[in-house]
């Protein structure tokens, strides 16, 4: 960009090198930092591009004006291109090689006193920040995490196309949804006493796309969810990169995702490894509930969980021998390479697992071939040594037990296994390790109910579809159903769907429910499915959760624009807030104030 | 796309031709229409890609299972490629030379009888095809212009992006905003008695990005007004491809937007001529009514008003002469070439003119040089040379008049322009005319009120800045303001904003609001204008409208998904609904019933 005549700026501020030496350009932007060494005023010029250093001295007059604006001022600068001498070029600023002279300045717009700082990164005041956000989003790391994120979703939208994918917006005025999360609501003027729902999903909408021949539909939806705050989710809204296909097994779903998810964080890992695409492993539920004691399971983690009940039925450590007696199970996770670590490390661990719950972990240490620790010596050096032989573990490798009831067990070994993980530095930062859960269970013992309850989502296709669900043990049908994990993330889900309304009918009967209930729940789905309904498939990742896996960020308003804050106010616009009386009454509401406390 | 193996298909119902003859292909699809020849059963299976002529004779084991199934039933075709005869080939079909010879079949989804047709283009009550719209979408004109739409959002997108401009999302639950049409609500579930409000625009938003230095933002942005229902708009949610630029001017804002507007026209246009980036006419509002009639003028009428009011200061057409001697004014539209048109075609136009509730349109006819009518025979004949000469008509052009105030007169000048140019079938249908409106007066006098009243968008810049409003007429400044119209509608609406609280407060001042009306209209933004804002302008243009002229559709409904219907509710999910009393608890809400009728 090189624009004479124009009146804000011939280049912007990230433009300049020493190729423009000796030019006269005309730059616009903030007031990023300013320097007085004695006479000669530094300023750093900044806009969404770059920063640029411009010099004003005795010589301008500029000088005054410079002087007198406070920082995050917006100002146009007239100036000369100069080459930086060799002392002071600055390598890290793509226009460090120059400086430019001021001949003239004027503001454009003037900052008052500031109430947070936009150079330099140090915390301040999350209120601060959001009710300022305007300026926050200033601050270097945050506009470039936003900046990251755009170009993150515009990479999907490139990538789902070029798979053969049409992006399809569906509606945000809709009907209350059966995902079983609070709706917001919003009152109807023109139908007293009605509501429309925002979408938890649009996974009906996305189902009739399909219904009604749309073959690949894909989606940047904005979904909604009333929920409580929670540490992984902001208040209100949040964004899924949402599919559905046609004719389609999950196979393929797999196959066509891997080169977008993959190739997503492929082309923002900055040199971080990235699985292959075409080679996500896919991991069974059941297998990965026992290996990493998780169905979310950190694949850079090494370390794998074995169930090691059958070297306890018969064991001298009679507190193993009870568990699995009575149908438990005994897990144990590797600690290699532990001989040097205390007596502390191993106590410390089984302390956290009482802290968190759980009756203890226990532990077998091992030095130069040395078993240590009350396991080992009840349980006795040979028993170990078997032990040891099947989970081809060495001389000074130590190695944690989580027993009791299976699912507490694998729970608790899967927290173990992150842990000492973690503790031991074999977690590789540099990573993205992405894989497929598979074969997640269709239904699962409701305890508290004492009946066959679905495990997560009655859309799914049952594998053996009619014939399974009139023949076999509910408790042993698998669903279509999956996930993809990144790095212990859980970052998308999807199944084949049940498209047939027989199988769709026998299969809520199984949980007690009736064909009312379907129509109830699959609203105009199950109508639609009446009428020519193809095989489909899909799924949906979560934007946020991939933006923060690539920004590496903790906290999801590091990497959104004008996030609401906990209490779900938007500081900034002053949302929510109260309705004019004549709103209320048009939309025929009352407000029913809450009792005082 | 050849998929060995595939359970559903080798190929798509768009992909085979005579290259693939004798192959061994599984087809899925829906079964558009089925003709039994005498034994010989054709059916056509079609799916989002096309449709391919499946046929199964009595050697066909598929055929039995094929005559059973209803039309829009989802079948699986095992078959072999034939060549048609060259009696048969269908050159109107991208697989017309090809045919299936069904082998095998298998139903996927059986389908009931259809409450509409799909195969065929009939008209069917509204009520019906949005009640059933996953039957709907599956018709050739819908279906198409629904991927069209979708097409052309993503070419804008690719556009946008190739000009620098960065796609954010803004939130979709934030306050209230000074738009000025009705918002709808979300009530707080956590702030009893306090509501989020759906965007009308993101205007404050994208002008707070500009503030935090985002320099170029876009966002095809969903947007919600709950207003009456009307013809050009559907109820509840509508689409913008919104923008915003910093340190730009109006100029640079039309430069860079006319190859994004005029290149998705030209991408789109089939044919169609469209008005080349780079020129198109900027017309200045006032010239615009004048020349047009009409704001909003479809340049593809090459008729042109001018006004006549100085011939008849004095004139022996005595209505004319009292109506400029008043201060009102005479306009003329020309009616070319009418010399054989029948004293009926005027007559007509004016009964018309009278039927819209004006008082009239006088008209001139011409044949041959001689002149007709009262208008002439009064005002004489001398006088009607003299007009002609000076307007370029020839010895065959009639001429029609509107008088009277001149915002009245305008009005109707424009519509019997539109009139006259349909009548006389000078439009011409195979062009996009694009023109830039720009000038917009920043002030008009309020009638009703006796005062000065802001026109449009009291957000734009005034022309001449904080000067003009402390020394000129107010009613004489312009604004930086500007629409976008191809083919006499409004397709795009934009200004340079006011980012200067000074001159913000002082345009209010003149309207007779103060500081404290500022606050309240501006919210956050005005707070964020103390802490260094650049100069911003933009831009929102309608998607909705954009497709439907791209589409030639008449009707919102044909280039929507799931439309809603004009009493706002989604026949087919059935929103909106009554809440559980659980959820109305949860909200702090009662629900008002209105008295009953």
């Amino acid at each position: 960009m090189n624009r004479v005549g124009h009146p804000y700026r011939s280049h912007t501020c990230g433009a300049l090198s020493k190729a423009n030496e000796g030019e006269t350009v005309r730059l616009s932007g903030w007031v990023h930092r300013k320097r007085d060494h004695g006479g000669v005023l530094f300023v750093d010029l900044r806009d969404h591009y770059g920063i640029t250093q411009v010099v004003a001295d005795a010589d301008s007059a500029a000088l005054p004006l410079l002087e007198s604006v406070r920082v995050e001022s917006v100002v146009t600068i007239n100036g000369t291109v100069k080459a930086r001498g060799a002392g002071t070029v600055n390598p890290n600023l793509p226009t460090g090689a120059i400086e430019v002279f001021a001949r003239e300045a004027e503001v454009l717009s003037r900052a008052e006193e500031l109430p947070m700082p936009v150079a330099g990164e140090q915390d301040y005041p999350e209120d601060i920040r959001l009710r300022y956000r305007f300026l926050d989003l200033r601050r270097e790391t945050l506009h470039a995490n936003i900046v990251k994120r755009t170009k993150v979703i515009s990479d999907m939208r490139r990538r789902m196309e070029a798979a053969g994918f049409t992006e399809y917006s569906t509606p945000i005025l809709t009907a209350s949804s059966p995902e079983g999360a609070r709706d917001f609501l919003v009152p109807s003027r023109i139908h007293a006493g009605k509501f429309y729902a925002l979408p938890q999903a649009p996974q009906q909408y996305k189902q009739l796309l399909m219904v009604a021949g749309f073959d690949r539909y894909f989606q940047i939806a904005p979904c909604f969810r009333d929920e409580d705050p929670r540490a992984d989710r902001l208040p209100g809204e949040f964004y899924q990169l949402d599919l559905e296909m046609s004719f389609v097994t999950q196979e393929e779903i797999w196959e066509t995702m891997e080169p977008v998810i993959g190739g997503v964080f492929e082309a923002f890992a900055d040199g971080k490894k990235v699985t292959p695409s075409g080679s996500f492993p896919r991991i069974p539920y059941s297998e990965s509930m026992l290996k990493y004691g998780s169905d979310k399971p950190d694949l850079r983690n090494p370390l794998i969980i074995s169930d090691v009940s059958a070297h306890f039925t018969q064991s001298g450590f009679g507190l193993f021998e009870k568990i699995v007696g009575s149908g438990g199970v005994v897990r144990a996770i590797p600690a290699p390479a532990t001989a040097d670590k205390s007596r502390k490390f191993f106590d410390d661990m089984n302390d956290w697992a009482r802290s968190e719950g759980h009756a203890g972990l226990g532990y077998v240490t091992r030095k130069g071939g040395e078993f240590g620790g009350p396991i080992a010596k009840n349980h006795g050096a040979e028993g170990m040594e078997k032990l040891y032989a099947e989970l081809g573990l060495g001389a000074d490798d130590g190695l944690f037990f989580a027993a009791g009831k299976e699912g507490q067990a694998a729970k608790l070994a899967g927290a173990a296994r992150t842990r000492v993980g973690e503790q031991l530095g074999l977690i590789d930062q540099d990573r993205f390790e992405l894989c497929w859960i598979v074969d997640f269970p269709f239904y699962e013992w409701d305890e508290d109910n004492k009946k066959v309850e679905f495990s997560h989502n009655p859309f799914s296709m049952p594998q053996g579809g009619m014939e399974a669900l009139q023949t076999q043990d509910p408790l042993t049908i698998n669903a279509y159903q999956y996930d993809l994990v990144c790095n212990g993330f859980e970052i998308a889900s999807g199944s084949i769907r049940n498209q047939d309304p027989a199988t769709m009918v026998k299969a809520f009967e199984i949980v007690g429910l009736s064909q009312a209930d379907v129509e109830e729940r699959f609203g105009g789905l199950y109508r639609a499915f009446q009428y020519g309904a193809p095989p489909h498939g899909g799924m949906a990742a979560g934007v946020d959760r991939v933006v923060m896996l690539i920004c590496g960020a903790q906290n999801l308003r590091e990497i959104t624009l004008f996030p609401m804050n906990q209490r779900a106010e938007d500081l900034l616009m002053g949302a929510p807030s109260p309705a004019e009386p004549k709103q209320l009454r048009e939309l025929h509401m009352r407000v029913v104030e809450p009792p005082k406390g």
